[in-house]
């Protein structure tokens, strides 16, 4: 189940970046599960990783490798992503693993091991099968392709139980240049049934400094990938990577840094939406915006209380516009001298609640009308600030409890 | 669906306090939906509230009454509650309801009004029928009655959805006297399905000044109700009260209030897990023990990150031992600085996790034998303090999905 159409865009190619895939059977024979980024030299890379303190094998050395690139003014030239097991919660060997698989495609590359990047995403607790990794990354090496074909296999061996491939792409006019931004993405939960989540690279051609490309990221997933929720749960491997070959037009004035910000948002926005909309067991996309609060810190955390509510979400699932629900989540939101009598809540076009209680003239038939749809669009006015904040999330089905209770059977 | 043999004790009286019922028709015909509590001259009253900035009409009622009893230096003469309907989100309208109940309940009695505080559990957001209300009071007050028949009533009257009554009864020595405590709750998910959620009534014949009473409920609540998570949603309704008539023995040097306060504890929680095992849905009760914490706030953020994980909580209901969501769940806890390589956890007997990972000679099969059975312990020990603290919850099934999402069908 997966809310919306599918669909994975012809990439452009970005010149100098190259994209391969192997069967290599880590998990299951016969899946694309190896993926090998190539960046061309004069790149800048910038990352952003899990915060979980049980965090994974292949975060900690991407970690060490980018910070070694930057000490050394290079980038990484590869980035290398397993799926079928996530090298997470395997100690010492784990490590040793993440480096080894470095190490081996630095051999085959002619590169220095730590211009290579780890990233793994499946099973938590088990230790990789190193023979049959090692043994594809010759094949992802020889099919390394810079056109759609690369994108496009590179988009679906990065999966795990996604239901569908996630790309995005735009291009934008910068002067009389054209810059592009390919990205793709996969997850299907915040942390998948002993699967682990998030992964998502974006590349563009444009040229821009390492630390102002590191600042685009980090307030493109503030806005994005750290907008969306599926179950609250933040996985031990959630990582997204920026890369910019520099090949193309300068991003080098406020006007032109503008425009790209905000084609970069644009992009990451679609990715991250697109891992909601394949939600383990989700049958809705829904829009939580808060308005009116004091700080964007106070919207997230209203929004993120009532994404979180099962009550909440379960109602969703049931078409049941149970503002009474709403409401008393908002009300245990973590925000101090909370005026409730000011809170205002619509969904849709339907104004739920006013003044403490439900609004005047609110229908159950106009509420459900609006439930009954795909998409839902809530919004929360707390009428005490300029702050605003959007939060994406889905419905709590019984095919998610199904989805993660019955993984294994 | 609940955890564990039903069983509502024998009460013993506690002199002077007396419970009447009525079948008023609030919501359904025919079932106790109307409770009255008759507090004798003399007793101390405390109580705690729900802290949802959208708290319900009676729980402001009941606030103001009992701070206008405090000035006075005198406590409440009668609790009313009623059930089927929360009376909240009802506004003015709400409010007005909610101080005419006590109004009329105080005519009927020859008290004021203001020594008369409401409770109300039900349906959010639909004002109460006033008339089917106020006309089940007379029965109620009919039917006062200080024996074990007026408290299995009670203990009736104030149920929505939960499958059972919930009563707990001990009794303690004081030097040669004996002092009773005795107690009602209800509740079985942090909010109901359009439902208000735990309401708790705990009386006791010793004599304690009301100062100290206050202390006691406050350092009860903490060790019990608010020790408790099915979904995380704290209700707008929420209340628990204590009365002490002062008949019987006094509480007044440091041995009688050791043994009174652990006496007091136990019976809370008691009655705090009886709402776990009551649990919409639940399959499994689940202690969740913290060790090795800096603070008791930490321990308490471990365990409610753990609690409130959906995959954790599927995996219960599966019977699954996943370590993995365990282990990322503790690590995305709000803990500064956590080593996560001195990090244990233990369910039962059996070491899932140590070193960052999963334990040697830790089996699949040792871990499934655990988690096949009905009460399930955990403890995780977080190897950098000496605090510890103890939350108790469920498994997230298909059914509590089911009660939430299609309760209106």
């Amino acid at each position: 189940m997966a809310v919306g159409p599918a669909s994975f865009p012809d990439m452009p190619a970005i010149e100098g970046l190259r994209l391969g895939t192997a069967r290599a059977g880590i998990k299951t024979a016969g899946r694309r599960d190896l993926v090998v980024i190539e960046v061309p030299q004069g790149a800048a890379v910038a990352g952003s990783f899990t915060r979980n303190a049980f965090c994974a094998a292949p975060v900690t050395v991407a970690r060490e490798h980018l910070a070694e690139c930057t000490l050394k003014g290079a980038a990484p030239r590869y980035l290398v992503i397993n799926t079928g097991n996530a090298n997470a919660g395997t100690g010492e060997t784990g490590l040793r693993d993440a480096r080894a698989t470095c190490a081996e495609l630095a051999g085959l590359a002619g590169v220095e091991p730590s211009s290579v990047l780890p990233f793994s995403t499946g099973v938590i607790g088990e230790t990789l099968p190193m023979d049959r990794l090692l043994g594809g990354l010759p094949e992802a090496l020889r099919s390394l392709d810079q056109g759609a074909a690369g994108w496009t296999a590179a988009g679906e061996g990065i999966l795990t139980t996604d239901t569908r491939p996630k790309g995005a792409s735009v291009t934008v006019e910068l002067g009389d240049e054209t810059v592009t931004l390919n990205g793709i993405s996969k997850g299907s939960g915040m942390i998948k049934p002993n699967m682990a989540t998030m992964l998502a690279f974006v590349a563009t051609d444009a040229a821009i400094a390492p630390g102002q490309l590191e600042a685009l990221l980090r307030e493109a997933v503030d806005r994005s990938f750290n907008c969306i929720t599926v179950d609250g749960d933040t996985s031990t491997n959630d990582a997204c990577m920026l890369i910019a070959t520099g090949r193309g037009a300068r991003v080098d004035d406020e006007h032109r840094l503008a425009v790209f910000r905000d084609a970069l948002q644009a992009l990451m926005i679609e990715l991250a939406q697109a891992i909601v909309r394949d939600g383990e067991g989700a049958s809705k996309f829904v829009s939580l915006q808060v308005d009116g609060a004091m700080t964007r810190q106070e919207a997230l955390d209203v929004a993120f209380t009532v994404a979180h509510s099962p009550l909440v979400k379960t109602a969703l699932a049931a078409s049941d516009a149970n503002w009474g629900r709403i409401l008393a989540a908002v009300g245990r939101a973590p925000v101090a001298d909370f005026d409730v009598e000011r809170v205002v809540i619509d969904l849709g076009e339907v104004r739920l609640v006013e003044g403490g209680g439900r609004a005047p003239g609110y229908t159950e038939a106009a509420g459900s009308e609006v439930m009954a749809r795909e998409e839902i669009p809530i919004r929360i006015d707390l009428g005490r600030g300029e702050a605003s904040a959007t939060v994406w999330t889905t419905d709590l089905t019984r095919d998610y409890v199904a989805i993660n209770a019955d993984y294994r059977s």
